[in-house]
């Protein structure tokens, strides 16, 4: 069998498993009964074990190290070439034996930190969170870096490194800071009419009609309920999103499904011949993130997309929203706030919560923040940054699950990346569409799906994130647009001049 | 590694594996998007690959040489080597490649039938359907058996054969043909009010009430909706049932979640030690199918069932069901029908539409009956035993999935077989419970559940269906028992004097 052929096929399998253990994962978390958890995580673990063992495979390596060595790379057989090679590279750097202990202790330490959150006590995981950080230096000596977040970095966000992301993050930060003290001064918008009754099924409905109306293709895809809502892609065919409804604030499901909207929209819109290799995929967790927020704060909290939503929402919900204007909702659902919670944060501040786990991690991997300093520093970090400290814990350094269940690096860049790239790609969409703002404040959304199906989506994996951004806004990744963005919304909406 | 330990590591990747597949199956039958059926097919097939090379594995084939030499059968030990056995010799008698072209076939014949049965056109599938009788030949080949059939009848109905079932089935139809024709010359039942506005939301609430009352454990399962209803099982911890609903026709959800309920109490009351191995399913499709009929027909259509439980229904659905007696209604649900669909059939007259099936395909097999004459012969047949010809091939031989995506055979007997023990469990178990039909009248379905957990459920595939039957009822399987109950039964409620 011709080589191309015989790894297509290999990468189809290992498609297949890992879509099977989705399905399973997907189940996992909106229908599967309690009694059903042992046996499932067991499943799971299988269908990953055989995904890694293929892989991995020595034949695997014999077939990639004959392509690559013709490989043209500007072709899609290149491309796909490339990214097999890299995947298999990451999946025989770490012996099996280390990637299975870093498994069972994220289950041992997931558990642990569930019961530590609730009862508000960083005691009861700090032993297991410090044998994780070994586990992780561990992890990080297989790779040939300069920094061992490099390790996790690599696997999220190819093209990044420590370095590279401290200059970038140090450029936002300057910037940033400033503006969240100008915003913070000012009196926080009204948010009371937030608060009040909203019905379930009113707010799925709602949300399910928004997604389709910016493109979502539901004969492809479906929306369920679960606890923490996140996009899943079984197939091209097969993209599902999920939600989950706060009945006193609409805002969760709503804002929460555009999110999830977005995600998916890359998803579905990826070259469907791609399904199946390692192509048919978001490049990074950066640019998925950059769709997910695109959609949920450039076009979803912005003016124009509810100067045309805003009655309708109204319709929905009338007394709740009963003379509140649109100028009074579009400022509700933009307040800037002093928050703790990083899920929970507006979109000035979330890259403060980002950067402060980013350079907690770095302190951590090299030694220089011991686990047991962990709670202070955070502390410390929130309140010179934003001016309040974390009463517990709980809401301080044990609020996210990434350290918990996974080795500690690499998992939050992508989200400041993602913020970053998405106002990048916005302003690069605003050039080529002139008429935007007018089409968001029509509902039409078509052209701007389909500059970014152009730009990114179709292209899937082909390109790596530094590529695509290039190829898609001319530029290399840059503070400033998002930059440029936060003063150009938020400084009429708060009544600040942020200067020229 | 211990051979045993080693065997049973296998059989629980193997198991996980099937489990795996069926997460995907249920997906596929309830929530999966249009989309999504292309990459699930092959997903599925892949995961059923992986079970199957496995199963028939040369080290497999080690192992349980060297277990089965010394295995005592009268351990679980032993019989879990006796059932692994059993599959591992199935598993290796028929080459992969026409199980391959007998699948790949199947799915082609499947997607032709569905078309030519809503066009009424036999003549669309004749060709396919010829070509899936060769394959079906060509597969029996590789067994010693007396009958092509018993091929396939093995792998359902393990201990019974064509010779076997061609006298048991005579002996029933020679009973059964004489009641059926008596209570069809009385008047039927009155069953308008069945036709009436039966709003979905009700009826799934009172499905699911009911089940739960019965002893379907929802932490350990859940249901769904779904086109062909059915019970499935991940683990013991995740048995699921699935139903529909008809707006005006209450009686096909709730007797549809009974039937399921009954599968899915035989599967959540297995020894839950026996999870990831062969003994942790039911022993035979004849014996799965005794308890949904148990559950359904004998439970669930009988007099004190409706007794407790009438009231509710009335007050569920006060407006159809004003003034309709119990007795009234009672009758109404046992409604013996000259009928010419088999899964809309009464349970007196069932077992005519799967005595004329097995005829047939033992025919075919036989090379007695030729495809082309298939309609003929069906038509002929419905007319000589229900006095009613079918007026299209759709209510004729084109009704029934089986014949039309897996090889022809052995898919049917295990419907009466289901039926014939079902009374003879209940006979037994009404011998060892002297109050169970007050019991039943009380709404008291723990006593029965527990006799049938304790007799049957428990030892899942530890016993082969003989060795249970002998052991639960005390006497080898016969179609008396049944033929008492339907006398009993039909007699008072049809006014017909069966004799002593």
């Amino acid at each position: 069998m011709n080589a191309l052929v015989e790894l297509k096929s290999e990468l189809r399998a290992i498609s297949d498993l890992n879509a099977a253990a989705m399905v399973l994962e997907w189940d996992q978390n909106t229908y599967m009964p309690a009694g059903g958890a042992t046996a499932r995580g067991r499943q799971i673990a299988l269908l990953s074990r055989l995904a890694h063992e293929r892989r991995a495979a020595k034949r695997m390596g014999e077939l990639l190290s004959e392509l690559s060595a013709t490989a043209d790379e500007a072709t899609v057989d290149g491309a796909l070439v490339r990214r097999a090679l890299r995947d298999y590279q990451r999946a025989t750097k770490v012996p099996s034996e280390l990637m299975e202990k870093i498994s069972n202790h994220g289950s041992t330490l997931y558990a642990a930190w569930t019961e530590a959150r609730s009862a508000n006590d960083f005691a009861m995981v700090r032993p297991l969170l410090e044998q994780n950080l070994e586990l992780s230096k561990r992890y990080a000596e297989y790779f040939e870096v300069d920094h061992p977040i490099d390790a996790f970095i690599d696997e999220h966000d190819p093209g990044m490194t420590a370095a590279s992301l401290k200059t970038l993050f140090a450029s936002l930060r300057a910037e940033l800071v400033p503006i969240v003290e100008k915003l913070l001064a000012k009196p926080a918008p009204d948010r009371s009419f937030l608060d009040a009754d909203y019905p379930q099924e009113k707010q799925l409905a709602f949300a399910a009609a928004v997604s389709e109306t910016l493109g979502y293709d539901f004969d492809r895809g479906r929306q369920d309920l679960t606890h923490h809502p996140f996009m899943i892609r079984f197939s091209s065919g097969d993209v599902r999103i999920t939600t989950r409804v706060d009945p006193r604030d609409f805002t969760d499901c709503l804002f929460g499904t555009i999110h999830e909207t977005g995600h998916a929209l890359y998803e579905q819109n990826i070259d469907r011949a791609f399904d199946g290799t390692p192509l048919g995929a978001g490049t990074s967790t950066g640019v998925h993130e950059s769709q997910s927020r695109l959609w949920e704060n450039l076009v979803g909290r912005s003016r124009p997309f509810w100067e045309h939503l805003y009655p309708k929402l109204q319709d929905t919900f009338p007394d709740p929203l009963k003379g509140v204007s649109l100028d009074d909702f579009h400022r509700a659902i933009n307040a800037v706030e002093r928050g703790l919670v990083r899920v929970d944060s507006d979109e000035v501040t979330y890259n403060l919560h980002v950067m402060l786990r980013f350079d907690l991690e770095c302190a951590m991997l090299e030694g220089e923040l011991a686990i047991a300093d962990l709670p202070e520093a955070w502390n410390a970090r929130m309140e010179a940054d934003l001016g309040k400290r974390p009463p517990t814990n709980t809401l301080g350094c044990l609020q996210d699950v990434h350290w918990y269940c996974i080795p500690i690096g690499g998992a939050f860049q992508g989200y400041t990346l993602g913020n970053l790239m998405s106002a990048q790609f916005f302003a690069a969409a605003t050039q080529a569409l002139p008429d935007l703002e007018g089409q968001l404040a029509r509902g039409e959304f078509a052209p701007l799906r389909e500059w970014l199906t152009e730009q990114v989506y179709r292209h899937g994996a082909t390109y790596f994130p530094d590529e695509l951004i290039q190829r898609a806004t001319g530029a290399k990744l840059s503070p400033k647009p998002f930059l440029d963005y936060l003063r150009k919304k938020y400084g009429p909406l708060y009544g600040v001049d942020f200067g020229a």
